[in-house]
């Protein structure tokens, strides 16, 4: 899980995919301190397997000498020179969030909870559900819901309201709190990395519907629930983060579902902050998460 | 953890103590079978140092022959021939519990969130606590709510208006979900085994204030949170349930808290879980927990 | 994990399944006390989706009227009056455990060192291996060892001298120590619920060959290990034990090969000792295991 | 716990601590890239409270161009320019490591086991102990073994012995498994942050002797190893890993303390594993370390 809780903090978090070569970390570093910055917290894993080195930077911006919105311009001759891919965020800048929900409200209380804590470095701004119980959750913490039922033949209609909605609202991360709807392909495209899904099973096993029913029949003695994001194939997007809790014999599907609520709202918690401080980097099936 | 969630079983559960001999658990059994009784959970501990035999019984009363409010005075004679220490409890009876909060409402939300699924065995018919801010917290939940300020001076004068409220709701449990005031040794004492607090350390490391400060300086690698029940001595009281989480040198003492509410919530709801469903004994200082 | 440590104890278990009706315990319990024994330990489990009833009894024979060898007949009216399927064992008796091991020795390290300690509740009387490395292990701990090396041409003949050894040091357990070798069907339901196996993977996830490299290109963040009794099919078997352990994305594969090893010579030392103690009944796919 | 197994690499390891100041990483990386080598891991960490910041960076040596043994002198301008505390390790040299034992011989068999898989990163080069039992293991694993029994009256010329052993070994980490013996606080002193301790208990929590009993009596539901660098005061040197188990009311002290032998190796291996990567830092009463 991730560390420094800096609520006033004015910092830059880049984040660097390229091919592995001498001189990276000197390069990153070198644009940082000529400008006037300084590092406050770096990490850094070069997959030797593939050749590719990942870095994230963090730096102070009280003394940097390049504007914020001219950072990125600033950095494009390095960037093009080492063939990076590369992300900035600014600590100013809240990263707008939707939560999408249906029934249960576990996840939903927990994410607005830690929301309200200030713990999760972004403004939850829209909840959108297919049910109407999510309604009293959100106005509870006074944050805009929107009732948008969901059935077999509105699904296309309902996804351009919500695609609407989400501009509307400047969204930029949505989270699935046991939305119990599967998103279009295209619409998981669009919103690439973008979207964390909780799926109340600990992945690769148990994918599809009724994990915890697939849990009792098999008989396992431990229960997961994973996070990850959200591809155009069912379950199958980079994981973020796992959880895992005891079971027994005894434990009836009931049962199994009530230990894994308090696993699936831990678990999809922390994915959400993880992305919102920007530790989160995604290679290919897999994700790098600088803790 | 408990096991069975059987929201409309018509059970009686009876928690036996006594010196150990041969004859008990036939005793027991027979006392239940000949009155038309089906065991549906049994689970039994002796203490062979102690020489001491601990049972938690559970049966249907379906076709059970001595009406319910009987049940306790048919067992007296078995009891006194045994010397045993029993306490009865009936499905059918939801226990009233009220909830001490101050502001920390991380465990106040999960302590109703679960109580509104049904999953508590208990009812929350009260919260009071020293600060407004719970109220809003109560309210949502539709739950009673007291708020009673607590200074240097009126300590006295609030316990005793408690012990009113405790009294006109009908309360046998009393959980304190980071209630930060010492209650009295008279009052810990008049409800010995019926108040539940949450320390939020690994118990017996970092007693008294300030338990995440104190984690820090010493540098742990884990951190934990400890359900007991409160005795006159501050955190001595019986053990129920312990949690703990990894923690590292990155983590300042704000993440630490963040960390812990986590922690909190979880070991405080189950404890009271497993309290509500008649699963623990007390044994001097240690419990006895039936899961 | 199994609990109480008793060297020299002379107790009888035993483990009942039958179908549930009311008087159960009573008659169990009756058949003990009235001839003399006093019961140390008792849990049971009522499966009410299945109706089935499920429980271990364990009691001091030290005042028993019924020599220990006519036990089981003296049970016989109680166990058809019941349709009981009953298993009777003797703290007196310690049962053969034969290890077969391949070339990773850390399993095999862990359940000699537990034997040496006196914690398994059993002997080991046999090892056997398709590789010569563990010959030196075994003698280290002064055990006999079999090599029998397996070709795709020898596997029946090998089987063969498989069953004359066991036969011959009186093996009752089998327990398969990172066994790279497929048992045959046949040999498989011979030894029905008498094999443990352990699957480096966290089973139903990562089935068959190589768990490590499938965990690795899932990317998942968590890793397991299964410990289950072998059935003809592979790794299908009723799960006994499973214990997991968090791992990065900076885990390469010999990384997670390594953190494994620690999670599978747990799980397999545990699940060979709640076998040994009998704490484990086998009711279709599932284990119910009173710990 | 740590990651790369590699086992043939040429790298060095340069571990930084110093004042924070804008520079730092880029003044790093500097050196190393214009010297040809490239870096393949790096972590940094920044004690903003404290205003310390702590690197570890790791290189490739292949096209080095300062020969290994003058890296140290070359750096030296850069130390004293920045106020570096700097050390300096190479792949090449594998660390030789001591082995304290007393009666217990599970930490041991780890420690042998896991060097033996070559999963150590240095090579076990002597066990001393003053009990006769270690004495077997040692040789199973071809590994030097010094039989020296400690009373009241030999402690100091035991040291003296020891300090002889340790220097014809060579040895550059003593690792006291279960050692029941206290140091003099001079040799502590003498070997600061090279000697690892294994402390059977969460420390702060029940230190001193017999932890598992008062583990035991204060009726904790989990026990926990830690493994800490020796200080000339008991049990209260800084924490490098520690780990946890579950226990419940039926472990009797010998169940708490078989539970407890996992635990244990797996920490007191782990803080070894760590030690000997390079991946700790002390800081005062903590460690930092790089995972």
């Amino acid at each position: 899980m991730p560390r420094h809780l800096m609520p006033n903090s004015n910092t830059a978090t880049l984040l660097v995919a390229c091919p592995d070569k001498p001189g990276l970390v000197l390069a990153l570093s070198q644009f940082i301190f000529e400008n006037g910055g300084n590092i406050i917290d770096s990490d850094q894993y070069t997959d030797r397997d593939a050749g590719l080195f990942f870095m994230r930077l963090c730096w102070d911006l009280t003394h940097f000498k390049i504007p914020s919105d001219q950072i990125y311009k600033a950095l494009l001759p390095l960037k093009e020179h080492n063939a990076i891919s590369a992300h900035l965020f600014f600590s100013k800048h809240k990263p707008q969030v939707a939560v999408f929900a249906s029934k249960s409200m576990h996840c939903l209380y927990d994410l607005l909870m830690e929301e309200k804590q200030g713990s999760l470095a972004g403004n939850i701004g829209l909840v959108v559900s297919n049910h109407k119980e999510a309604r009293e959750v959100a106005q509870h913490f006074a944050v805009p819901f929107e009732y948008l039922p969901v059935s077999e033949n509105n699904k296309a209609s309902v996804e351009q309201t919500q695609k609407k909605l989400l501009a509307e609202h400047g969204i930029e991360l949505i989270v699935l709190a046991r939305y119990m709807q599967v998103l279009s392909p295209l619409f998981a495209e669009e919103w690439k990395n973008r979207i964390i899904n909780i799926h109340h099973g600990f992945l690769p096993a148990f994918q599809g519907a009724k994990p915890y029913h697939q849990a009792h029949d098999r008989g396992v003695k431990i229960i997961g629930a994973t996070a990850h994001y959200v591809t155009s194939e069912l379950d199958q997007g980079p994981i973020i983060v796992q959880a895992v809790g005891p079971v027994t014999h005894r434990d009836s599907v009931p049962e199994l579902i009530r230990k894994g609520r308090d696993l699936e709202r831990r678990v999809l918690t922390g994915a959400v902050r993880l992305h919102l401080q920007h530790r989160i980097m995604v290679a290919d099936a897999r994700t790098i998460v600088f803790e």
